[in-house]
């Protein structure tokens, strides 16, 4: 989370409370509000699973995609595998934020996150609807505590851009992860808020764009959860218009940068994470390839217990690379390891699928590293260079991720 | 390991031995020696990246798939990642086999196992060449125990079967796991010898009909090890002819209940294993779609720390099925969970996507046996009943299995 005193996004109101969803004084519930209507996109899980407010949602921003007023977020229960009752619940939610906000329950997304299987608490989903309606203010750091599951820390952050002529456009943006990371789509829950005055469909490809090499380049396990949902609300409030392609391109970059700094702030935040690592994988024939062979490493078990055991142990990570269904000439194969914050400390590891004579304990020292980078390169001669690199951001494998899963119920 | 009373296979001599790879006392090299000629098949790794080993015998086997006499296998190092070198020592290893045995290095199979880019210590591979062919006799026992790496307790199958007319057919297997087991080809090491005489290519039909339902649906983390490799050697020496339907029937039955026995095993010793889970997918359009569901379950990092944790926390087994890549209806989804040892003691948690009035108590009994199975309906109206029904078989990931992968090379 960045700290910061730049000014806050126009014309956005929010509020994290305790619903009493979770333990007496756990933030556990947050709404956010726009006070005039909002164009808005979303990414959403593609899990087959879907959970009900997922499905409610794509529903209303294909009816209702420039009207969004308002997004209300529950902890602790994701209401999915919950049938008919489950999407009723979803959308009796988004019912109660619009009676107290006195829009249309079609202007209001949800989303949920927790156990799979249970059905909504109304009881509690009324009161943290209540409770975060009178309690609307500027606490953004609130609100991001408020959807927060297994993460150790809210993630917020946010910043401003200029315009050629001085105008000053905002984009903050709240994420929870920690688990159930997965790298294909969505990811996780985000919310993402601009006073840009911006096009809906514009809007949608930048966002899509901005996921791409962001939230949809994480991993933490491998496993891509029923609720992953990350939207994009502007509401204009700057009244500073985007619709030329300078600006336009602007507002990508730094929608962009914002959505990295959340994507890399829930891997840093993995469950049981003690360890960052960047994998590059590069030289291969098409750019989904490298990704392909990307998150194969990065969901590997045991690159990410050799990883946690600070063990330079990289045979595992071309057999991972091996096994990603990508077909390529292992004795072309190179691989080096680096610190990720002093790249000038990096170990040529093989090169054309042999060892080097590198030094074992240099590499060690390495991988004992809190932030390490890796890069893999393939060697295929019909590669275009830079175009078809792939990076991608994952953490280790530690004992605590098995705690913290063997009994996330309790 | 199944205590055995029943005959030895015939013709064969094998040999466990220490060759100074491992710390002193620990059985590291093992030799397995047929008197005479064996038709012979192999299943290999699907890894792109494939050992020195896996190379030189896929070659081999394709020269002389009738004339194999020996299989030498080593621990501690996997020849993988080694270059020309590696393939150099792989046949100096091959070599020295044949010039104990005094046969053709055409004739002999090696395999390795252990870490990955370093290359064969020749001085203590020739060691274990040596004193393995001085030692051969019958003991399987320390056979088995000579070939396992992280492996808890040796693995070690026999069994006899008798044709129509009383003749007796003896088939013996060793095989060692216990982490990289993936559910994709053949996931191991292990060699298996009958006496029975058979067509090789009868024999290898029969073989990869075996692997298909027993190691290749086995997962302990869903690597796949560069090194895989199931031998099956038939040396004829009981004169036992199969030739005929039903003889070849029964030798597939028993070869798979065989593979099945060890295939267990493997999983049941796997890295830090605490569970034996069985997953049986259904309902699904094609059995290719249920198996892709069963191993997507099995290697979910969510579903295995619930299972460890006691935690019937069932939406995880969900949201696993519905990222395996298959299409299908979540209103159609049913599941339910027994104990493997107990079928009746069962619960079913879901029916048609929504969660059953199930007991939790009941639920949390069962997930906390050692032996546990689940059933995924996937409801599909087109699925073949039975036909399309695949079953695989897993492990939990416990804390121990993050230990033994973290310092793995210490």
């Amino acid at each position: 989370m960045t700290e910061s005193t730049i000014e806050k996004v126009k014309g956005f109101r929010v509020a994290g409370v305790h619903a009493g969803l979770k333990p007496v004084g756990v933030l556990d519930f947050t709404l956010i509000v726009s006070d005039t209507p909002c164009a808005a996109a979303g990414v959403f899980t593609t899990n087959q699973v879907k959970a009900a407010p997922v499905l409610v949602d794509m529903a209303k921003l294909q009816k209702n995609p420039n009207g969004i007023r308002a997004v209300a977020v529950n902890t602790k229960c994701a209401n999915a595998c919950t049938g008919q009752q489950g999407i009723d619940n979803a959308n009796e939610m988004a019912r109660l934020v619009a009676e107290q906000l006195g829009c249309s329950e079609d202007d209001v997304l949800v989303m949920s996150t927790g156990v799979i299987g249970t059905q909504l608490p109304m009881d509690k989903i009324k009161r943290g609807v209540e409770l975060s309606a009178n309690a609307l203010g500027d606490d953004w750091n609130s609100a991001a505590q408020g959807i927060m599951t297994t993460d150790t820390r809210p993630k917020l952050e946010q910043l401003e851009f200029y315009l050629a002529d001085g105008q000053a456009v905002r984009i903050t943006g709240i994420a929870k992860g920690a688990g159930m990371i997965a790298p294909n789509m969505a990811t996780m829950l985000s919310v993402i808020v601009t006073d840009a005055v911006i096009d809906q469909q514009q809007m949608e490809r930048i966002f899509r764009n901005a996921n791409d090499v962001t939230f949809n380049s994480i991993a933490v396990d491998g496993d891509t959860s029923t609720n992953d949902t990350v939207l994009l609300l502007a509401n204009g409030a700057s009244g500073v218009v985007l619709d030329d392609q300078a600006s336009l391109m602007q507002f990508q970059d730094s929608l962009t940068q914002l959505c990295k700094r959340l994507a890399q702030s829930v891997v840093r935040d993995g469950e049981g994470a003690t360890k960052f690592i960047q994998i590059t994988v590069k030289g291969t024939r098409t750019r989904e390839d490298a990704r392909q062979i990307a998150n194969t490493i990065a969901i590997s078990p045991l690159v990410k217990t050799a990883f946690y055991g600070g063990d330079a142990n990289w045979g595992r990570i071309l057999a991972a690379a091996g096994r990603a269904g990508v077909t390529f000439d292992q004795t072309r194969l190179s691989l080096s390891m680096s610190s990720l914050n002093e790249p000038d400390r990096a170990v040529q590891l093989i090169v054309n699928g042999e060892p080097t004579g590198y030094s074992e304990a240099e590499a060690t020292a390495i991988i004992q590293e809190k932030e390490v980078a890796i890069e893999l390169d393939c060697g295929d001669l019909q590669a275009i260079p830079m175009q078809n690199d792939v990076i991608v951001w994952t953490c280790d494998l530690s004992h605590d991720y098995v705690s913290i899963n063997g009994h996330y119920r309790s």
